[in-house]
């Protein structure tokens, strides 16, 4: 970019490696930092490079955290016989804002996608099994997306798990609570139509 | 945030604090960032410290820059008779991107704003007199955006820079080149109106 001082011009390089972040947005995010108080835009720096030094990944669950195992997976007042399984660690977050879960975790960091090359090793699947060995599990609920890579990742692991005697179930698809018929697509409304249930 | 880790919350509430980032989105950075490889991550923290640590306001026009007098300040090839008053530095790049204007600019950092307790002491008219007083100016253009305070701030430049004999101009309010009539707003409409010119 010509005119712009380089460090500015770095720092809007950096800011449109995030995700939703185009060329404007960080441009006006850089320039919204170079404007900030000095220790309120460092305090942006620190918390990046400290939470690379101190979050890693739960030995367990994969979820994560700064102490492993996690404050989830070691707390013993929830049921360690349900593991709920997610893609992302986000997700772990959605579901706890809920307050109604009270089983553990299995964060699978992905989901199988022949089309971008990520392969059934390429995600956490033998963290899970190995806890199907040592864990006393009654049930695996398969949380991940109701994406096409989703919904193959649940197939592919309601597959391993079932031969290892483990009751294996899917969250729910239909239309969204408070959501509209009308602008529900065709799939969404299929799911809700086929796991129509008795009133 | 219950459930997070609080280096993962930190890093959250820093994302936050940039304009236009909600809650939603600040968490989704947070997880990216966290996925990021190491040195990549490091490098965004980097450019800010380093941004922080190396940019300056030029002695001249104010603009941001890495050495001062500035680029566009110490080139001798642009019209040093002209000067371009803006409210912020990024208005000065989305002017040099139009490459068009070669005279120099001032920035003011702000706009007046009682509302806000801004008055003209806060914002950097003081700088711009006194090039008034040093410069070979013959003209001095307010790009003030078209706002109400914008317009304050260049109606009180006009009266302050009339009397020093400094020719001053206002840049052109209308429809947008490739707007359409249809969606301006009345202000805008009879601005154009106000401002249309023989042909």
């Amino acid at each position: 970019m010509s005119g712009i001082p380089q460090a500015i011009g770095e720092l809007i390089q950096e800011f449109s490696r995030l995700p939703g972040i185009g060329k404007k947005t960080a441009q006006r995010l850089a320039y919204y930092v170079l404007d900030m108080e000095l220790e309120e835009a460092l305090g942006l720096a620190k918390a990046i490079v400290h939470a690379k030094e101190t979050i890693r990944y739960c030995d367990i669950c994969m979820n994560l955290t700064e102490t492993s195992p996690c404050s989830i997976c070691s707390d013993v007042k929830r049921d360690e016989t349900k593991i709920l399984v997610v893609e992302q660690p986000r997700d772990v977050l959605a579901l706890e804002r809920m307050r109604e879960y009270r089983g553990k975790y299995h964060v699978l960091h992905g989901h199988i996608s022949p089309m971008e090359g990520i392969g059934p090793d390429e995600i956490r699947i033998q963290e899970l099994l190995k806890r199907v060995d040592t864990e006393p599990l009654e049930e695996i609920i398969l949380a991940t997306n109701p994406t096409v890579e989703g919904e193959a990742t649940a197939m592919y692991l309601a597959r391993l798990l079932k031969p290892l005697g483990v009751h294996t179930t899917r969250i729910a698809h239909g239309i969204p609570v408070g959501g509209d018929l009308e602008f529900a697509d065709e799939v969404t409304l299929s799911k809700a139509l086929e796991n129509r249930r008795d009133m």
